[in-house]
């Protein structure tokens, strides 16, 4: 039993045995994807209701392709179609869904908590694809599965993530896994969008407004979307201002060390917070990223649908 | 055969006999929901579209959980993408899909007899899910369907429908189906919203304009949504005068028969129609009615596609 | 191996070959349209993608359902919800979508070009829906598959396409088509829609203005939808006048040759380039079109994904 919730809300109380079996499965689906039929039947005649308040492309057509290799039946259910319109309660909408018998539901939401709420009140799993400013633990556990596969055992490792952490959910994430896992973070931005009280979020995590200083003897950069839709990035002048001072450059990339690498969780703004030639080039391993998405939600509805580890390596062999 | 036709467009036209069919079977694919697979395989190879021309939640949901249930190849196609933007007409858009070979058609749409309509016009079978103001017999079939799980025959029960009932679909499928069982229904509301003239619906029917007197000796009120989106409920100075006048508090539901329930087709407006404690209290059946529309719908569907009611016992058993 | 490449992107580079080895198989499929169960398992296990990045009816349910025949797993994609609203470029998504390692890519998009730059991105294949005013090959298959049902052999049959020439893909992919395999195109419109400078388009393809001349010797009459919404037929005073110049009436029907028909690609605006009761009579064979284009469209999913055109028989029949 690898998980020991029925759903997976944030990393924050995720114990990092649990993210690292979470990321031991994930690795062995992500072995099987050049199959030509990935296919495995565990969810089969369960459904999963994707359930997404915010609009999403590449979380959600993720989650959904996870789903389908795991043969589950599925739901999408979007804000622009529901009953929010008609003013129903987040509660009654989960109520219902709950008397319908579904068998998962994966939330996003944007309210910060919305998740958790929903987990409370339904019986079924709830992953948490993203509430609000809070967590977004599958971005979380995708950024650290990449990690793990270019520096093995993060404990010492250094991860420097740049961009408007206090916004961020997908920072929050990371730095919450990144720390149980023993690596050092340094949060890297504009006071604004970087406030020194950061630091207080754990003993391994630091607060650097210094592009260059806090990049120096990184081994990895996550290099955060400027999220202009969320209302944040207000707390700078421009975008040309804000790529002058903590964009991800070809310059800024050849002053890190040799074996360092560039995340970024997309969707891109290039030219913004990464140049183009960066977001294109040999440091990148952001598409690896996109990849283990998929096989990290496989992971955990394969674990929360009651999937056994030790059957796996038969079944996707 | 319990079916007569290959449609299902509106109470008014199924005996007696069919409607007691149906939920006949749909307590049987109620039965099975806590199984942890349900799906029956009658529709493999076979394609639903959900046409849904009115935004919708929980009708659209709980379809599509019957349909892949049933499972059915389903596609769904909403008013915000159609061609109906394009100009094309209803007539037009429906031979196009007969045309594709589809098997069965769910649909919802603003105009009274567009389901008659397109059943028509269409060699496959089609269900009504809410035309205009005329008839959603999935709804007052699952409405009943919850009123005989409690009270058993319905010959000779007193149920009073409150709200809009001129303008309400929910309202006609439930006269519909309640008097041809034997029941007694009480229209009330405002006479705005509740005209005299709808006595003439049938001998079993009366209309009272005082909430105190219409649900004195009821055993079931039936709650409707005051429906602020389909230009209704302008009948009343507001939403607060409207709750004071006929909103189901906990006073109202003290002053009931001791076994009496409350039902709401959902999604509800909290402390307008009805009082939050209400709602959430121990009078109210609302998510079994969530729960049976989801087996009323899989019903329908298995019969209109052929399903043997005599085989279901075994195959879902 | 009918398909050299692993794309379809247009019938300008499609040899006739091709053509007529797709519309070999489509015709199979068809043929078995009216069996109960339709399915075809070639591609259970893998993921379709449908991207639509312009509103669209018909052609995206035809993919749905050729797909779902096929037994694919489908994920749809529109403009509405897309990162696109985020400003993530096109190579961006698809390079995402690739690393998700989808099976295929069914791509609508605004852009010529777009669909030849997504191929040539990705290594899944990747069939054109529609791009910009460049080409839509499966409407030009289908339309042709009709036409060689009612005609056979194309060679020195005239086809006339009356419409908004100069902005469309539907009459691009037809011209091309049309005479590799032998027929002859005349073009008619107004000037502003039909530019003589088409006429180089091809040695078989005239253009000619005047209606009554265009069409007195045609075999097929192919007429386009006025494209309201892209913006063309500014070129015309009103819909009444272009009706009366260019409409296709009962009068128009009764000067063709006694065989010839009438075909539209839909959506319909009836009473504007087609008279309703030529849109209703006997001498069009507008829902034939439809229903080939589901069996086009699992003729070039099929042949796309390796289906064996030899074992076709066996296990559709």
């Amino acid at each position: 039993m690898i998980l020991a919730n029925k759903d997976v809300l944030g990393l924050e109380e995720m114990p990092a045995e649990e993210i690292l079996g979470v990321l031991d499965i994930a690795a062995q689906f992500r072995a099987v994807f050049d199959r030509p039929v990935r296919s495995v039947p565990i969810m089969r005649g369960r459904t999963v209701v994707n359930f997404f308040h915010e609009p999403s492309t590449r979380t959600r057509i993720s989650f959904e392709l996870a789903e389908k290799r795991l043969s589950a039946d599925i739901v999408n259910f979007s804000a622009a179609t529901s009953s929010f319109k008609k003013g129903e309660t987040l509660r009654d909408t989960a109520e219902n869904l709950a008397a319908m018998k579904i068998d998962m539901l994966i939330v996003r939401h944007g309210s910060p908590g919305s998740a958790r709420y929903l987990a409370k009140v339904l019986e079924c799993s709830v992953i948490n694809a993203g509430d609000g400013g809070h967590e977004h633990p599958t971005q979380g556990l995708l950024d650290i599965m990449t990690m793990r596969q270019r520096l093995g055992d993060l404990r010492g490792r250094k991860v420097t993530i740049i961009g408007d952490i206090a916004h961020s959910r997908v920072a929050r994430s990371n730095i919450w896994g990144l720390t149980k896992l023993g690596a050092e973070v340094t949060l890297c931005g504009p006071p604004t969008m970087v406030p020194g009280a950061l630091a207080k979020l754990g003993e391994k995590v630091r607060v650097e407004h210094d592009l260059r200083t806090a990049v120096a003897d990184a081994d990895v950069l996550n290099v955060l979307r400027i999220q202009l839709e969320r209302g944040a990035g207000k707390g700078f002048p421009s975008n040309r201002e804000y790529h002058r001072m903590y964009g991800i450059t070809e310059d800024v990339v050849h002053g890190l060390k040799p074996e360092a690498f560039v995340m970024h969780p997309g969707p891109m703004n290039r030219d913004v917070e990464i140049a183009s030639e960066v977001a294109d080039g040999p440091r990148q391993v952001i598409l690896d990223q996109v990849a283990n998405g998929v096989a990290v939600r496989m992971a955990l509805i394969y674990l929360l649908s009651g999937g056994d580890p030790r059957a796996l390596g038969g079944s996707t062999a």
